[in-house]
């Protein structure tokens, strides 16, 4: 190889950028001249927004700085690339500055929309005989992407909201003597309740953990819902329960529509939900006279670098240098997946799978992961994963706040 | 002094508890034989609901894990002393408690209703030749406590907030080619603009901190705050505006309440209540057409002790026991209260207070800290707050969960 670039593309993860310290560290390893990236993605790409990687990686301090950094430091986007029928100039653009800068792989950091651009590419490329390689990064802290046992992203996540939960049960525990307070809280996740159920790691001796789980996987039962609430708060003065941000009816309305159908749609056409955790909170209120609270996550749960896990943090950083390692082994069109070893004390190795069979699929929790009664997660999920969420890399403090890595 | 008693009462902060750690250190250390500790407060007492320190914090590990422990590990209360006229046996059954388990002094770590507890109590003492004391021990996120420099339990809050504001600049800017995102986050503080300041303390040269600040203690314009809106979002991708929940227009009506008319109704016919940050972004939406978001800190500002500021939890440490050594000496019917020393280096005393000057009244944040177009804190503001959120006192994990101890 003698010149690579890397983008990123999709939401934003707390360890997306160790990838990208995997990719410029694997590369600069195996004598690449440039390493560039992409600002923006794809579409900053075909405006020639570039940066050269030298200018911020090439010491020690902000290679740690990096993968402390939460947010995709090269910028992202959400463009997706279309059908190359009718757009073929688009196409002819990116390979001409591949061309132009003499970059033999493009390296993409993201999630099922990101894989689907690797795909177009590779599947331009081979048609078209031209002689560069893509490869696929995965990262999402949604863990929804098929093949890969797990996302670099997602366990950063999930101690975020674990550790934030165990906070916030703490907190709402204070005040027991008084009528017991609800506090429902919402996780990202909008057909797949990987988020939602990392609600159930923070159990432990110290801490009851939360007192119900809903995720999209399962209908969403109103009457059921409110008689749960009825029951437990008979029981205990501090009630806590995680709902994913995609719970809907069984007739397939999101709990956030219970109150609002014009609900807008992002670029690639998504709905925008928010709000299903104060939807059912008034709901609550209203029917028991409970005192309640609503609690979103928000962009915190995968911006919270300062609380990463180290296994997660590894993890991204191994997946961006085996994308280096084997395309310098000449393989195109692959995302590589994380592999988790057969054995007592947990460990993964790496691999790489076609990115036909992985981009645009969903991969939702199985649902023998989650309990009879349609709220709580087994212990198949806990030992899936507990071990996502090990180690901290501390953040750098520079005068009482966290630092982090910025373009100029 | 032969046994003491202490207390936590109002809104738990992130190192309430290392206040307790103060009092039962510096007790022990004075030889007092009983520590109790009243569970809920004042209303936990009237029940005969106490606990002996001793079962759990005789062991350094212990100790060291209570000042890592968020929410009032006594449990908290909301109870206010009535008036002595017409409720004298709520008078009465305390003082027959305290002489029961042969309390010399009664310690209250809180805010502004917590101090009128201890004035009630002590002035009762006085006027009744009762031989215990009562002292006060300051702590409040919303560092509305008079006198003091500042309270026990907001640098904490104020790092929490500048670090996840931090976190959340960087997320927001991720999208750059997009159009801009205007990201409206709602902070703690009905009256007082303290906690909402701290938003400034993000700004650094990896940061270009929070666009505006919007506190309690100014009038809310709407129109200005739509045009400012709309000047950044055509020079910025991503747009951070910070504002206190108990922002108002100049008729005194909350920002929340702006929205009546386009509330939504729930499936049931409810009318849904939101807060600020969403009212407001709903409008920006509605006004101009841009992407907004609205994030909540909710109970996360005062509940995240895994992001404590050392200098806060030593702070904290350092009034209970001062507490304790006045009460050694005699006094009563005062508050520990914090003396900035007037030196080139950050450096804090403990004195006491008349607690008749203290209780019900709430400090405000001086106007002329505010800048001139009432959207941002000037430097008095960053020189003042900036010490309180130094250091680190890194939470133990177990398990990738930060631990803590919860009573029996």
């Amino acid at each position: 190889m003698k010149n690579i670039i890397v983008g990123q593309s999709g939401g934003p993860t707390a360890v997306i950028n160790s990838s990208v310290a995997g990719v410029y560290k694997k590369a600069k390893e195996l004598g690449v001249k440039k390493v560039y990236g992409m600002v923006h993605g794809i579409e900053g790409f075909l405006k020639e927004n570039i940066i050269d990687l030298d200018e911020y990686l090439d010491n020690e301090e902000n290679f740690e700085l990096l993968k402390r950094t939460p947010s995709a430091f090269l910028g992202s986007c959400r463009y997706k690339l279309p059908v190359v029928e009718g757009n073929e100039e688009i196409y002819e653009k990116i390979f001409e500055l591949l061309d132009k800068y003499e970059i033999d792989t493009l390296f993409y950091i993201g999630g099922n929309d990101s894989m689907d651009t690797i795909k177009m590419l590779s599947d331009y490329a081979k048609d078209h005989n031209k002689h560069q390689l893509f490869m696929g990064v995965p990262k999402t802290i949604d863990n929804d992407l098929g093949i890969t046992d797990h996302c670099p992203g997602y366990g950063s996540a999930c101690k975020y909201i674990a550790t934030s939960l165990k906070e916030i049960i703490r907190d709402n525990s204070s005040f027991g003597v008084e009528k017991p307070t609800i506090c429902i809280v919402e996780i990202m996740g909008r057909h797949a309740g990987w988020l939602t159920a990392a609600a159930s790691l923070c159990k432990d001796n110290d801490c009851e953990g939360v007192d119900a789980i809903y995720l999209p996987e399962v209908p969403f039962d109103l009457d059921k819902f409110l008689n749960k609430v009825k029951t437990l708060a008979k029981k205990k003065s501090s009630v806590v329960i995680a709902i994913s941000e995609g719970i809907q009816t069984k007739d397939g309305k999101f709990v956030c529509e219970l109150n609002d159908d014009d609900k807008k749609v992002d670029a690639f056409g998504h709905k925008q939900l928010s709000g299903s955790a104060s939807t059912l909170a008034n709901i609550v209120a209203k029917e028991t006279g409970l005192k309640t609270r609503a609690i979103e996550f928000s962009t915190l749960q995968r911006a919270a670098t300062h609380l990463a896990s180290l296994t997660d943090i590894n993890e991204a950083q191994m997946v961006g240098e085996k994308a280096v390692e084997e395309a310098n082994n000449g393989k195109t069109g692959m995302m590589v997946i994380l592999v988790r070893n057969d054995s007592e004390e947990y460990s993964c190795t790496t691999d790489i799978y076609d990115i036909h069979n992985i981009a645009n699929v969903e991969k939702k929790i199985p649902l023998e992961w989650i309990d009879e009664k349609n709220n709580y997660m087994k212990d198949e999920y806990i030992k899936y994963a507990k071990p996502l969420i090990q180690g901290e890399l501390l953040p750098i403090f520079k005068d009482g706040v966290v630092t982090h890595l910025v373009r100029k």
